[in-house]
């Protein structure tokens, strides 16, 4: 399978290069960036610290949308949105992790999609996907019979708490046990807190370094524990659930997809919600 | 549901009276020793340092085997192996985490649950088994593309390695891969052991302290880690098991069950390969 | 040496004469607890499940005040108040565990220790008062170039939060880094939070289960952690401090003490904050 | 601070060139790599994936040896005893991180540090000589009382094991009680191993994935654990422990140093054993 990566200079472009040199089914075939930058016409392998690939860095799209079956866009809405015309235009599939696409930028990937095939998700992660089928059947078999606790850990910069995915993972068990997370979330304690109602399901948030991203659900009863933990250890996950999204493609000519179809786990509940 | 447990004066004796007492739907309503003790006679709630309940210790299951519905049964096999008469011929049930059984002892069990309702399980944990049913879908899930290490922790005065528990996780995640654990795992590492098997699968084994039994299961990508864990924190765990196993036993008249049976996961890979 | 356990029969004072037994150079010589239990009169052995040891359960300590070098109360105050003139009457060292104590009732502990030896303490966990002093060093060689978040973790029936230990640790880092806790802590996150400023101190606060009480405290930089983990697996942990106090104090004749005393921390800013 | 990176293009001379950026206390001067790569004439900070610094990747350190007051050399033997005699000639200091020199290579180092300032180490990381400094404190408060387990985690392409740093921090523990390391080293455990013998020292070494680096130092008592744990989460642990050493050089014309010496631990035990 030959992919090209849009974006190739950035840092999440450089590892989705990566990702796409080490899956034995995929080829980098092409890779784009913007205009102006020095590192226009230069190696793709070169910039990654490698040995030359043979495919320079080009300046536009349009230039190499033919050289790949499928190109990965991780970029910002107004770019995406361009990219998704010209892939249409050429019949060649995308799969897209750019995320804050707004109303009329994703009715126009939902056009697109029925002349290419393109997937798109919230997170790319195998890892983070499995976690939320595993969260079902942990709290399906525990039930009201454990405590449970979200920890989740992310590096200084982040902006927001808890993580989008900490949130979905509340959401997935509790969806499950049947309760409404914003009723039964709990996002800190202190001071005179009383016993913990079991009813809850408590968040705790930590901000530190450069911690790409932890999270473990934590199952908690009289004798023992579940945890179920995943850690992020480089945006590599994201890339290597974006190639074998890519690679995955191949086998569709047209649609709209999400890492749920990619992996197999659709009609489960414990996907994104869509 | 009204429960007896024998070997009461015991340590795990008295877990599992006050597991019986923290379950909503049992009753402790009768205990057992052997004769002899200075405790026989003594109230059980004051044995364990609570307000009295009104059941006193009995030197012998005979005195007491049809004040309860069923018994728990976790002492040593030539006493388990009369117990078993002596409710089969009462019509009382029987849940037994004795260890050790011989063919005769294990072959009287098996006629015995032709006229009551036994359960027979090697680890009563409810987290344990879970956590087999875990490991089936992320092995399942991720495949060859992970590294698969089991990491154990026992207190100092295990003398065996790694712990059944901890094998038993090995052969659930190797059958469904395919594997063969006595062909892929590996022990302990020193030297120069050059890269990395993808296909065998690791044992790491901590003996310290008064740690009761962790168990974490690492499935390791690049960029990413999912980790399944299991820590018991007293026998407890093992208690509020038995205690399940006891309450379920009820709807049951006869036949012999075990905790797969109980938790309603039969059927599975994931069982203890009975 | 000899020892003592005053509230013999309840869950510490058990806890405190299996530590007795323990170790190697102390001797359970008394045991007592109060009138009206079945229990009274028992064999401190059998009541822990033990053989025999030949030491009954006295229900009065003036009975017993002269069978021990030292006693070890964790009990109640107005209790702790009439052990500590029983034990200054008859000339017994004491180790105090209890909390709560009064003005007046510190007052005649106080009084008492110029004719007896005593040690008070708020918490008797050596690993706890050695962690003290790790977070003092590694906050000092770390300085502002790190994160740092306290993360504690206790069973579902605590009902104040973060632990006094959690706050403790988080005062000592504070100290060594010159800021005031009180301005600098964070308990929780939730919602557009902003990037984490450098100087604050995060605590999280996880109540799940039976979790005795677990305590890490995070330093982190860009490319790497340092981790300051203690966890207390039972009382035992209390239990063996308050034995080592017990021996230690055998060293002296009057005086009142504590466990940096008893640890050789005596001068540290790693103290309780006398 | 003006700071020079030697093997730029590399992947741990991008780290340093980054590291370089990121502390508030050194300027990027000065950036060389082999000749022969299209990236030769690029701007550092475009390399990097940042804004242009008008710094650009020079093929020979001759050429710029002089733009900056010390260099940072992570490469390989060979070109190393180059370097070290290009900057002595220039006047330049130089932290060297480079490992495997020959005697004759170390030899030219030593020589070289009559002239100029040199930082030499066999691991720039502040947390990991940090945590040796912690393992001394509690191995000598905790004593022969504790079960001591070294548990280290690197990535499938690690050759050997357990890790050097492992090892030294065994090292420093044994050194501490009066061990011998190679006597009491346990490095696996399987089949009936029977009770844990106080005096060992236990390594469980997993290989998983793509972990930089963890190492964990676990002392078990009964009632309570203590662990030291350090992450490496990238080499920019490395990058700033070797920035950190750059402007320490700053205070020195002449002379050979360690991190021990730039963290103020000179003096130790705890030293990697010069």
């Amino acid at each position: 399978m030959k992919v090209g990566i849009i974006g190739a200079a950035g840092r999440m472009g450089r590892i989705l290069m990566e990702a796409t040199l080490a899956n034995p089914d995929t080829e980098l075939a092409a890779a784009v960036d913007v205009p102006g930058s020095s590192l226009i016409g230069v190696d793709a392998g070169e910039l990654l610290g490698r040995q030359a690939l043979g495919v320079a860095l080009a300046d536009d799209l349009e230039k190499v949308v033919r050289d790949a079956e499928v190109f990965i866009d991780f970029t910002v809405p107004e770019a995406t949105a361009r990219h998704i015309e010209v892939c249409r235009a050429a019949g060649t599939r995308l799969v897209i992790g750019t995320t804050g696409l707004n109303d009329e930028q994703t009715a126009s990937l939902r056009a697109a999609s029925e002349d290419i095939a393109i997937c798109f998700a919230p997170n790319y992660s195998i890892g983070v996907n499995l976690c939320f089928k595993l969260l079902e059947t942990a709290a399906a078999v525990l039930g009201d019979e454990v405590d449970i606790e979200v920890i989740e850990a992310h590096h200084r910069h982040k902006i927001d708490a808890p993580s989008g995915t900490a949130l979905r993972m509340g959401e997935v068990v509790a969806q499950t046990l049947g309760r409404d997370l914003k009723e039964c979330a709990v996002y800190g304690r202190e001071g005179r807190t009383g016993e913990r109602d079991r009813r809850t399901i408590g968040f705790e948030t930590i901000r530190a370094g450069d911690i790409v991203g932890d999270h473990t659900v934590m199952f908690a009863a009289e004798g023992e524990r579940v945890e179920i933990t995943h850690k992020a250890s480089s945006r590599m996950s994201f890339g290597r659930g974006a190639v074998r999204a890519a690679q995955w493609l191949g086998g569709h000519q047209r649609g709209l997809f999400d890492m749920q179809d990619v992996l197999g786990l659709t009609g489960d509940s414990a996907g994104w919600g869509r």
